[in-house]
């Protein structure tokens, strides 16, 4: 009987694992797992306990952790040819990960069978079969991912049929059809996945990667042509161009083809748990990305701007908030008042177009970008700069003073650069705190000091930290003394705040895009004097 | 009749300008025009001279460049609501741009009609016609872009097609079906444009957004269905998701589909012409761009690895070299040799692709680029790297120290920035020169102490300056402490030539790049020992 239930599997801690780049400790992994389970997966596809002795660490600490939507599974592959299943060690290692679900891999391509096994295409057969059925007496459910399924489809259709009817036979509760090349279009894959759902009694999954830009449409399309399980990772990273986005597979499904994948309020919450994933993740979440780039929602040009405040269909697919985004306008030197009035407005909303607040924002804004200051990405340093002009900001901290030291020497030849060393003095209402530290290069050191030395008065300070910094020279004309400007962004692991700071010094850009920083984390604390 | 050759228009200088954080200079345009033309587009939409008087400066700037592939675009949009085209001064804007071809964009939804022009049906069919036949009048070729075209369908086919019989009964040289919200799937799209290609004689183009993730699988699937003019910019930046990647749609068509878009020799520039094009908008490529980002042939896993090593195909989906790319492992030092065999060859014929000095070069470049150098955009650096590898570089001057130092000090509750300043003390053979300077921040403190020291050896280095300076933060995992990549280019009047430093310190990594340009400015000369 085939389960109409669309289920969700995410590999994050697994096949996420593989891009290049991301390290998961264990603690990182049990906060994704609980995000996971908290936004509404059905599995979490958890590690492999075969190949990595963190992930083996990982399911004995998990076990004693209750979920409430999501199942753990554990990922290895079938057993080495010609070994018996109580004899691998790899299975071995899979059923001590003690999860009630495991996935296992098998060839589906003759070619690798024949080249990377080296075996019979019957002995492959066997080894499938062995594996799904050992599994199974051991009380577990099985899920076969059919690695390289759709090449092997093509290469050779009827042995391919062949090794997902043999992983059926054995028992398995779901075949999952994977294009782990990521080499394939939409067309093929729904026909394919179409009439394997014709052969195939048990539940067909999928499993895409995106290196034809074209993961999402796969994985969309394979669910309409049958397939109920759906494998990818939260936010779309993975091995090389990255596996399917879950983040924008569910709400294709969801919004655009009415499947009911989870309910209005999970989904709402999309937006927040990527955020919340990357930042474990210790990865930077595309600003372009579907439904959740900070980008999604972004209106730029004055046309497109002015529409939206007219009618938001014109230029906007869905409506933000069913994932969890908000709307908002990038502020560029073309803006004019109608993009401003809906901040001054927060504010006050006896505001007017034509109102001398809203014109003096206004005029602020274009001085500042006529000073190389540039505020589309930087809603936080906008939004203390309303503040200020409507007189509602009160300064947290001032600095009376600093002193950064740059230098390098040599020695028999050799170049040393040493340690860039900041020293600074803050004043905090009639308090002073002067003190010192040392950074790779000197923002990284007056970073530190400055930080240091306010952490005395505002210890909350402790839970924020820069997660970007983007330096970009605005005008080329002089070189070295052209006017920079530097993008900060910051984090306290629920919010992420951009600020921006311009000057023909770099330090000193930088030096006010930290303060803004700051000052913007600390906005909604009662003052301190 | 329909032209069946696929022309290619990239709109990275038009609509990639609208992507949040995105920003050109005149001469960034101008330079990307040049990698484009180089690249094979058949047209460069260029920007839009009636919103953006920096787009009016390109437009004269450019027009004594000569193109060999590409034909420059003005975009802008139909006339306004009851007034002559003659009177329009958008249109006469688009005119005084003085190229061969424009593109002007229409409403095609009867919502945005209603809700955004506020006029009735039959009078925007008569703007898109008075527009079309206006500037064709006057010696243009027009594209007519059908803004919200699938949308428009959606609602109202009969409207949406009647549009854009309009655009060609007044002598469009092509209909651009746009997804403007970028909503649409590649089902849909293919359906629509089967359909429109039945009544439509005239080329048919597509345009789409990346918001379901599908821009890519769109494009595709457009063209398949009968589109033969193909919009997108190149590395996918664009307004909220952006544009399809022409990185992606290209080679999807030409390798996976038999398209003839760009000859194979073109093809394999298009990594390098990315990362030039990224490298001048100061935007990060993603890693996991498909076939283009720095992992979309990196092989992670173990078994992937060796699966590669035995048979390519069993774990990547095209050779890497087809698009200039190269399959990137920890094991292989194999790639990269025959892109660096021809700058060893200048310096000696006799050298192969298995000469150690070949392997050499292409481990030491691989080495930097790990730390975050990149050579793609710095020419003179990779000259004199080769130069060193080889033998053949003999150093004009050592740096043996210098100290460079920033304040800030306040009074009365103003801050006051002090220049920075720096000291250098330089080695030229035997000889000795101390100094120092101040300047607009570190680096131009810094640029200007050494330049002052080493006049002294070369007076010819008066003639050259710095005639632009670019700074990238590498990679986010640390923030401030990140890898900081700084280009910087200089000039003696005549040539011009880039050189590149990387280093956790800005300071650091500006020295780098410095030396090495004074080191390129000198490496003809004589030698002053």
């Amino acid at each position: 009987m085939k389960n109409n239930k669309i289920v969700i599997l995410d590999s994050t801690l697994r096949d996420g694992a593989q891009g290049e780049g991301i390290s998961f400790s264990v603690s990182d992994k049990l906060k994704i797992a609980d995000a996971l389970d908290k936004f509404g997966v059905d599995y979490i596809e958890a590690g492999n306990p075969c190949s990595n002795p963190k992930d083996a660490e990982f399911f004995a600490k998990v076990s004693d952790r209750h979920y409430t939507t999501a199942k753990l599974t554990a990922f290895g592959s079938t057993v080495r040819k010609d070994t018996a299943p109580e004899d691998d060690e790899n299975l071995r290692a899979l059923l001590s990960a003690d999860t009630k679900y495991i996935t296992v891999f098998g060839k589906a391509w003759d070619l690798h069978v024949d080249c990377i096994l080296g075996t019979s295409l019957a002995e492959n057969l066997k080894m499938i079969s062995d594996t799904v059925t050992y599994l199974r007496r051991n009380g577990r459910t099985v899920f076969f991912d059919a690695e390289h399924f759709f090449d092997g489809y093509r290469a050779n259709p009827d042995y391919a049929m062949e090794v997902l009817k043999t992983a059926e036979k054995a028992g398995a509760a779901a075949v999952v059809l994977c294009d782990t090349n990521g080499g394939s279009f939409p067309d093929y894959i729904s026909k394919t996945v179409r009439t394997v759902c014709k052969s195939i009694k048990t539940s067909v999954g999928i499993h895409c990667h995106n290196d034809t830009g074209c993961a999402a449409a796969n994985t969309v399309f394979a669910v309409k042509a049958g397939a109920v399980h759906i494998q990818g990772t939260f936010t779309g990273i993975g091995e090389r161009c990255g596996n399917a986005a879950l983040t924008t597979v569910i709400p294709d499904l969801q919004l655009k083809f009415g499947y009911g994948i989870v309910s209005d309020e999970r989904l709402a919450t999309l937006n927040k748990t990527a955020r919340f994933i990357s930042e474990v993740a210790n990865v930077r979440l595309p600003a372009n990305l579907p439904y959740i780039g900070k980008s999604a929602f972004a209106h730029k040009a004055g046309m497109h701007a002015d529409g939206v405040a007219k009618e938001p269909r014109t230029y906007e697919h869905i409506d933000p908030s069913l994932v969890g985004g908000s709307r908002y306008f990038l502020l560029s030197e073309a803006s004019g008042r109608s993009s401003v009035l809906p901040k001054v407005q927060v504010y006050d909303g006896s505001l007017t177009k034509s109102s001398s607040e809203t014109k003096a924002v206004t005029e602020k804004l274009k001085e500042l970008e006529h000073m190389g200051f540039q505020f589309e990405a930087a809603a936080a340093s906008f939004e203390l700069l309303v503040m200020k002009e409507l007189g509602r900001f009160k300064p947290h901290f001032e600095i009376d003073h600093f002193r950064i030291i740059s230098s390098m020497d040599s020695l028999d030849g050799h170049a040393y650069t040493e340690k860039a060393n900041a020293l600074v003095k803050v004043r905090v209402g009639d308090r002073y705190e002067i003190t010192a530290d040392e950074g790779e290069g000197p923002v990284n050191a007056i970073d530190k000091a400055l930080r240091k030395a306010l952490e005395v008065f505002y210890p909350e300070l402790k839970k924020m930290h820069l997660s970007d910094f983007k330096v970009r020279v605005v005008s080329t004309n002089d070189s070295t003394a052209a006017i920079t400007r530097v993008l900060i962004e910051s984090t306290d692991g629920e919010r992420t705040w951009t600020t921006v700071g311009a000057s023909r010094d770099i330090i000193n850009a930088s030096v006010i895009a930290l303060t803004d920083s700051l000052e913007y984390m600390l906005k909604d604390r009662q003052s301190s004097d």
